[in-house]
């Protein structure tokens, strides 16, 4: 048995939109999907109970804050990562690639791997595909990325291109050095920067190399979000059909309906609990500030048309009341409230591609909740 | 129907432990108990549905932070304190006294009542017993706590013997201004220092005034153990047994054992959540720091010897990283099972003393745990 199988269930007329299946050892999740961040095994103030409720099948973690602190070595010891944190649905880590070249400092790049210092204790630590596979090995996920070099935006074009090919290099490395292919799939890097030509470049490369799945890396790095989805709608027609694919670190909710519209099945974002941790939540008419004064005596919950325990039981006025009194019971429950509500975005995609009326979804979406209001995620 | 009744379901031979069972309009309450403390109307990082899976019953929450914020009125507003933070069980308020003077700045304090400064935002306030009763009013929990003047330790006996009958007076002047005692069980406080003969004093003054229920307040205020526990033995005696008797801020788990012992039938403290903040939890052999290096790679539960949800699906070693990372979800794990050690040690007691096995519980549980190894409460 390989380590994940993809079913398409459905495809679109009118948009590059599919509904599809994903099986892991731990899960069965359908697609498309968003996977809540635990960047350090644990999606930031909630259970695996909660996340069970809330309807996640899969869920993300950091390769590189779990190298640095505990040590791939304290989580193996406990059995695995999925047994570590008390998850037994499915993982995707990431290849510590990004966080190296975005949270590091003192980066020397070479054809081997990184050099950087640890954000945490300042120590010179080292990445390399091959590094960074034996990482994830050790971790256990269901889902491994090879290393990848992450381009800032803006990038000179030939610097696009060196970093692309070196990351096709180490895509082969990694292929190479991953030593549980039968309980873990690991997915290749589509980089490229924002040059189309060159994404058609990468994503041909690396289909040759015949991963079970593909990412789309370096995008939602800075760039306007049309240029994002210009991109994405020059990338995604060069993965294969009948393999995954997961638009990394995107997924403000109209990220979701542009990614799923251009044929994206993965999404992750931290945005949910991040913006929940300000006092921020999503509701089906656009964000609201829970921390403002004019929620002081708001009993209405976060959003009238969310089912979810928060707004089944908690008023506006007693989550800013937690929040202005730096209660973190009041982070629990804008985080719980934004993770539900993606997922549950997503479930409704889901059903609308199965209808047929993907499109009519977005659009009633954005016509309630805006278009771009999101930050960058 | 009075707004609480309480009976005596057995007494013991060999001490002064006393099983009881108290009824208020929101719950029926097992004595003696554990109030867990929701200072700002949540108990530190716990959800009601995690405190009524631990066995909580009735909860504690602070009147004078209530008060500053969110203000009684934003409460009320919701319909009352159980229905703002979702708590459908017993609550308890304490009377904002011991806060006015271990909180607040620039205290005034008159025969009237005491102005204050905010710790929050530096404003002048003022409480007395008119004012903390309608607040508590305000705030609906099913027992409510005269406001009452609580010395420092050390303190002069003359002024121990002054606030002591301010405090009766100021007893009484709490009776009048309650508004809803069908509703609400209005407690006394009985002060008095470390001064013996003043403690009987007070208690036999305030039994003339025929309160439901009788707290004993001004213990643990830095004295040594042995002092509070003499001064707790000359106390309960001159308090009626069919009334309940509530230890207010004490309840480390050797002072529930020596409260039970000497006939106090309710205890509350903030200790199981801060030092649960702190990386510190019980465990039937002692207190454990678990952010300690020591547990780095120990997969072991927090406490072999607990069946709480924490115990069963956690490690130490991953607990520790979440604690070490900063993730909050490790202080509600922590949280969780320190609240649960001292719910279920209340169980655990409540069967000794219907076995009457109570002082072979006690001496089993300090061979195991120690005695007085806890910091003040």
């Amino acid at each position: 048995m390989s380590a994940l199988s993809f079913e398409l269930l459905k495809t679109s007329s009118d948009s590059l939109a599919r509904r599809g299946r994903i099986r892991t050892l731990h899960a069965t999740i359908e697609t498309p999907v968003f996977m809540p961040v635990g960047t350090q095994a644990t999606v930031k103030t909630l259970s695996p109970e909660e996340l069970m409720d809330i309807g996640a099948h899969i869920i993300l973690s950091n390769t590189y804050h779990l190298h640095l602190r505990p040590g791939e070595d304290v989580i193996q010891g406990a059995g695995g990562l999925h047994k570590f944190m008390n998850w037994p649905r499915a993982i995707l880590t990431d290849s510590g690639g990004f966080q190296v070249f975005s949270l590091s400092t003192l980066r020397k790049i070479s054809e081997e791997g990184v050099e950087f210092r640890s954000h945490i204790s300042g120590e010179k630590r080292f990445l390399s595909p091959e590094r960074s596979i034996q990482v994830q090995n050790a971790l256990g996920a269901d889902i491994i990325m090879a290393f990848d070099e992450c381009p800032p935006y803006p990038a000179d074009r030939e610097y696009v291109l060196a970093s692309l090919l070196r990351t096709t290099r180490w895509a082969k490395r990694s292929l190479v050095a991953h030593e549980r292919s039968e309980e873990q799939a690991l997915f290749g890097i589509v980089q490229g920067g924002m040059e189309i030509d060159l994404r058609r470049q990468a994503a041909e490369e690396l289909v040759e190399l015949d991963f079970p799945g593909y990412a789309i890396g370096g995008l939602s790095v800075g760039e306007p979000k049309p240029l994002m989805n210009e991109v994405l709608e020059h990338t995604t027609p060069f993965l294969p059909q009948n393999k995954p694919r997961y638009l990394m670190g995107v997924g403000a909710p109209d990220d979701l309906f542009e990614g799923v519209m251009r044929g994206v099945d993965m999404f992750d974002c931290v945005l949910p609990t991040r913006i929940a941790r300000n006092g921020t939540v999503f509701t089906a008419s656009g964000k609201l500030v829970v921390r403002n004064a004019a929620n002081a005596k708001d009993y209405a919950p976060l959003d009238e048309k969310c089912d979810c325990y928060v707004c089944k039981n908690y008023s506006r006025a007693y989550i800013r009341h937690l929040l202005k009194a730096e209660e973190t019971f009041g982070i629990r429950l804008t985080s719980y409230h934004n993770v539900y509500f993606l997922v549950k975005l997503m479930e409704k995609i889901r059903a609308s591609i199965e209808n047929g009326t993907f499109l009519a979804l977005r659009k009633q979406f954005y016509d309630a909740y805006g278009y771009n209001r999101d930050a960058m995620c």
